[in-house]
């Protein structure tokens, strides 16, 4: 399967995600300003996948010339949440004196760790969910897209499913069309749709209720940033996810590499959480929604404590904060 | 100020929903099928102007003459969960046997009290809002539309809002957009803009953050049905506003006329929840959002019990179960 983030031809070439579902279009990104442009409009988005854009963008800089440092800046600047972004962007730079070569030979190489640690953290996490959840087959619920598009390739919370998926253990996925820019019902639903798993789409606001009905097993999301105390930042709405699990008894999963892992954050009060543009709920499609001149509460993230999660989990199995 | 449904000239005449906020536009509807449509699709909306609507279509049906009772019949299953709608059919209809003046005459009386009674039972509303919370000027939290243009005029939960903003004691409102047809970012924005009252719209997955930031001081909801417990079915988010409020110790107040009580119901779990056509979900304005043939949960209404109820309040005041 195609990667969502690779190099060819001397470019960074990404699955434009604001064209899926109704088109699959390949983007070739020549220059530094066309990748921030990217990043910035989430044409590529996902923490794991920024953390590729991150090192194959310094890859890029290096091979165009010119002040590699300064570049470097921009790309790991260009949103401000996901710690993969600036992580991707250090581990390349860290190979500068070596030469542009071995920048890129570097940044293939975060490439390859990504799908790779994707895929076993989320076989840890698919152990987790079995070991949490007596009912066979599984109902479980999305939120966001943690699947191959934000990552690499394989990608996290939805990589559990694939591996549940093998065994013929999931019954449903739940998908959380995921307010404003719909990632559930754009991203998470094509993937799903791709891979034959039974799912429905759901307004956000239905999920609680959703838990009511009994309809939820397991809750599983990604994460932008998570805290060494456990505290994990990801798509708004999850926060108020894992206090109606809570509520609910139902297991709460966070599934991410552990470059989204943050060390030097105590918890997440201190994780910076990126506003979005106010358009983003005023219009839709080009129509407007709300009256001109409405203003707007557009966080892209929340922070959810670590005493709501059930399990943070890895490539190296369940983070014990 | 306009009403938001009256009757002129032999004609319902109502505030089309579906136009706004872009038009300002009003629809005669001189059939009882033109009504059952409006209702349907959620021309006209909002459990106590439902009944204004059941109230005003059987004097429709009486002076056009024909099987008004079956006309009746038809009006009050244009949708299943507000119980205002069969309680207004109910209303004119006893009325039937005095002939179509008289049906009229009651039909009006039910405008006439609605608009009363949403504005008495908000101020009583707005005294238990100040009683619970101390803070000065208030930051109140809106779902769906519980405003004017859900009632006669006036409004439920909204009408709370203008009552303190008469007082200068709102700060703001925050409005849930309310997915999946917007009525928080489209008609509740538009009556707070045209009232002047400071607001801000967020994606219904933001208000856990919102509490979590100490942005809200009081959640404020209309119903479409309340059982004789005290559990209230109101628009699908409601109940994970209400479970993420009692996390937070934040104030949930429900506003409704006392119509909305259905004493034949002992607790929520009898409330029949509508099931909404999934187009809602897989297209906004014509372009579609997920992929063909997705399948969606998308329940217009969910149940929140008692429990999490702060005070569900009436025309009467404080609904003691």
């Amino acid at each position: 399967m195609r990667r969502t983030i690779d190099w060819a031809d001397g470019a960074i070439v990404i699955i434009d995600q604001t064209a899926l579902p109704a088109e699959f279009r390949l983007l070739e990104l020549r220059t530094v300003g066309e990748l921030v442009d990217a990043i910035k409009r989430l044409a590529v988005r996902g923490a794991p996948a920024l953390g590729a854009a991150g090192a194959l963008g310094v890859a890029l800089a290096a091979r165009l010339g010119g002040d590699v440092r300064a570049d470097a800046e921009l790309i790991a600047h260009a949103r401000p949440t996901a710690v993969n972004l600036a992580w991707g962007v250090g581990r390349a730079l860290a190979k500068l004196d070596e030469g542009e070569d071995a920048v890129l030979a570097e940044a293939l190489a975060v490439l390859d760790e990504d799908e790779r640690l994707n895929k076993t953290a989320s076989a840890h996490a698919a152990e987790v969910v079995l070991a949490e959840c007596p009912r066979r087959p599984l109902r479980l619920l999305s939120h966001c897209n943690a699947g191959r598009l934000a990552t690499v390739g394989w990608g996290s919370a939805l990589g559990v499913v694939w591996h549940l998926h093998e065994r013929g253990l999931v019954e449903e996925v739940l998908v959380d069309e995921t307010r404003p820019l719909l990632q559930g019902a754009r991203l998470t639903a094509w993937e799903l749709a791709q891979a034959g798993v039974p799912y429905r789409v759901q307004p956000d606001g239905a999920a609680a209720a959703a838990m009511a009905r009994g309809l939820v097993d397991c809750v599983l999301v990604g994460a932008d940033r998570i805290a060494a105390n456990g505290d994990v930042a990801n798509k708004i709405g999850t926060y108020g996810l894992a206090i109606a699990a809570r509520h609910h008894g139902v297991p709460f999963v966070v599934v991410a590499p552990s470059s989204t892992v943050d060390g030097k954050l105590a918890d997440g009060a201190e994780i910076v959480i990126e506003e979005r543009d106010a358009r983003e709920l005023t219009e839709y499609a080009g129509v407007p929604v709300t009256p001109p001149d409405a203003r707007v509460f557009n966080p892209a993230f929340d922070v959810t404590p670590h005493s709501l999660v059930t399990a943070v989990v890895t490539e190296h199995g369940r983070l014990t904060p």
